[in-house]
């Protein structure tokens, strides 16, 4: 692969998977293979394990990592290619993603979904002006409509505590107090699709993601019934994409629950993290024997150094 | 050690003070011992010795570190356990402590005192709620109610420049225009009565100390009698801790200036910094030659890898 | 050179340019100088090409990187020697440089001017407070009037671009919504000065340079006179010296147009970056084959190593 923005950039999804597991045993394998090379992390948006996460997975290769939080430490950016810039933005995108280009060996982007102009970011705009104004690889940190290092991870994490050849797992939309992107539902649906799995969306009427995320999946409006018999419950909210980025309302009983897992073949309880308790899930659950959310974050080191080692080996 | 919380952690406090003497001698004696290990920095507050001493120590180790400003980097954090996360905290402290457990091999947290609750302080809830949900060791970087590597560097520092046996040791009050918090004094009082100094603390009515840290120093409500002979003046601000919280009025005249400091034995000037020029301190004697805080704070690095040493050489 | 200031610091300009020159090709060529040492970097302004290219110069060399962004992760600085700090700031510079000084063995800054006080910005007395009061090199990372780091990139990048052996090099004043320092003017005439280049510099009435910086330059204040055959035109916005920190107005038409290059002997275009597209300069000659300003961004990485591994070298 050169860029990680999804998985069409990958050529065999299973064996990345491998990877990212073996890794996990022998996290210092291949430490000298990112020396001298340089990993640029550009974070729009907050971040804790993503940001941590990634970090560690370039030392353990080897690689020195120079982080940017923008808008702070840096410069407010412009994207519009007609601009003249006599406003708040004091640089353009072409710019600064050139110059990114020239310092780093890899440049790993977080930019969430506005939530406003859904064309805009479902054209995934930021993303695509990095890539197209920066020679070197760009990692994804999570985009407007896709969290693919997260998805390799949940991915990782369903293989390793799978019990069966084809579980069931069901993505459950839940409440939020406030209207979240779709990205990490997109590429959950969107990764499990791909490896062809026995996958179940519930959402409320009006929370259907874009057909192009969720056409393999099988989508059902009535909670209990996907949950039935699921061995993997993978809890997430995110705002209408129909109604864009409306959160909607009177849709609290949609927190999973105790209850509610009890309708399921015993099953695990997944969420990417950060998770508000007793509004998205149950706390019990959480603090529960079902929960995977923690290997599921440990994962991501693993997933990110998958990634950052395809990368770096190709580039030789 | 597992933890680095305080004394209490410490199985000999003389055994560790050497140790950072030590260090300071031969700075990359170790620097292989921390190879493919992770330092994490967790800061819920400001910092610029901590920050920088600590992390020049653990590369000296050659441990990696990733460092993470929390609530403008991250995410804010939830601490009670019975909430509903339907507010401003995006993420509660069990998983990200957990998920931090699972990212790094310790685990740096600096988080202040509130100074509005006083149980919640005295009871170190944050630091506890970390330690509680966080599988690894922790490094406190200043919690609510302590400051160890601050008292380690101290505590090296009086041992450096002591010319008796057992020199007279005052903890002086000084005024400052912001309520502070208790936990460099309480600190200092807690290691220097471990070490059996001939420890004085002297304030005004109104500002003594929790007796479980003061109760093996002589307390004086005089300033001039407690000055009288010291050997060394540890000049520092903290606010109330009866009356808590509060910072106290018309009490300027217990600035230290070169007017007390004549009632000394020639003392040396010790003061954790940043200190308030002319309010905590008179200018003149942070620039004259009785000034140790210049190398009281180069003492952090030292303090912080003996610690960090102590806990990797234990891990293996 | 001990510090790197200015050029006056540097002993051989032209030798420090081929030594920028070479460390481009041969970027890890002394990847264990700096072993053990630390570069502390001290941010007062943001920063996206200094932060990102200084670093990744200091791990080319070996050396760690500890950054500091002041004020916010760290403390609010006092600058007045009398000052009795009973306000917003928390920290003298005399103490937050010294401490510096015992941690690193070398220290960046940045700190632009504040506009206001003319006197005050072109004493420095920012920077100087830091080297009076730190023992260790500082580098400069942009100062009040001057960024050398930028001087030596833009002198390689002239070095390598240029077609005849004394080119014509005009820096053409160009129209900012903001004020901004004189810093980068200054310091591009100081260089071209001291290299004895065919430097004009053309502005309105009114945006003088001081005198002792440009006197080495022609000045001419006919835009159009200036760029006449010009084999390299660096366009900058600055703020006026005379009437100190003010941007002028109606002065638009400065803009540098492909109709204002067309005067040129198809001249390449500078910039030191961020620039505001369509104010400064018309974008397409940002994104046409003229453009030097990528390039020039690029090679910051090997005017920081070159003044690290020169003060490194001299160090030992």
């Amino acid at each position: 692969m050169k860029h990680f923005r999804s998985l069409h950039d990958v050529k065999d999804i299973k064996a990345l998977i491998r990877r990212a597991i073996t890794i996990k045993r022998h996290a210092l394998r291949n430490e000298a293979l990112g020396r001298g090379k340089t990993l640029g992390l550009m974070f729009m948006n907050p971040s804790l394990r993503t940001r941590m996460s990634t970090q560690i997975a370039a030392a353990n290769l080897g690689m020195q990592v120079a982080v940017l939080n923008a808008g702070r430490e840096s410069w407010a950016l412009e994207f519009n290619d007609e601009a003249v810039m006599d406003g708040e933005a004091v640089e353009h995108v072409r710019e600064a993603a050139a110059v990114l280009g020239e310092y780093c060996d890899i440049i790993g982007l977080r930019s969430f979904a506005g939530l406003t102009d859904r064309a805009a970011d479902y054209a995934e705009t930021m993303q695509s002006a990095f890539v197209q104004n920066c020679s070197i690889p760009l990692l994804s940190l999570e985009s407007a409509t896709r969290h693919p290092l997260q998805s390799l991870a949940d991915a990782m994490t369903i293989e390793e505590y799978a019990t069966k050849l084809r579980p069931k797992v069901v993505l459950s939309w839940a409440p939020h107090p406030r209207a979240l992107p779709q990205a990490v539902a997109n590429s959950f649906a969107e990764w499990m699709g791909a490896l062809d799995a026995d996958l179940w969306i519930t959402q409320p009427e009006g929370f259907d993601l874009a057909t192009s995320f969720s056409s393999r999946a099988r989508v059902c409006y009535d909670q209990d019934e996907a949950l039935k018999d699921a061995d993997f419950v993978y809890v997430k909210n995110w705002s209408s994409y129909d109604d864009y980025g409306q959160r909607g309302s009177g849709l609290d009983d949609w927190q999973i629950s105790r209850q509610k897992m009890a309708l399921t073949n015993d099953a695990r309880l997944m969420h990417c993290l950060p998770v508000r308790r007793n509004v998205v899930v149950e706390s019990a659950l959480l603090d529960g024997p079902s929960s995977l959310v923690i290997p599921q974050a440990a994962n991501r080191v693993y997933a990110a150094q998958a990634v950052l080692e395809t990368m770096l080996t190709e580039m030789m």
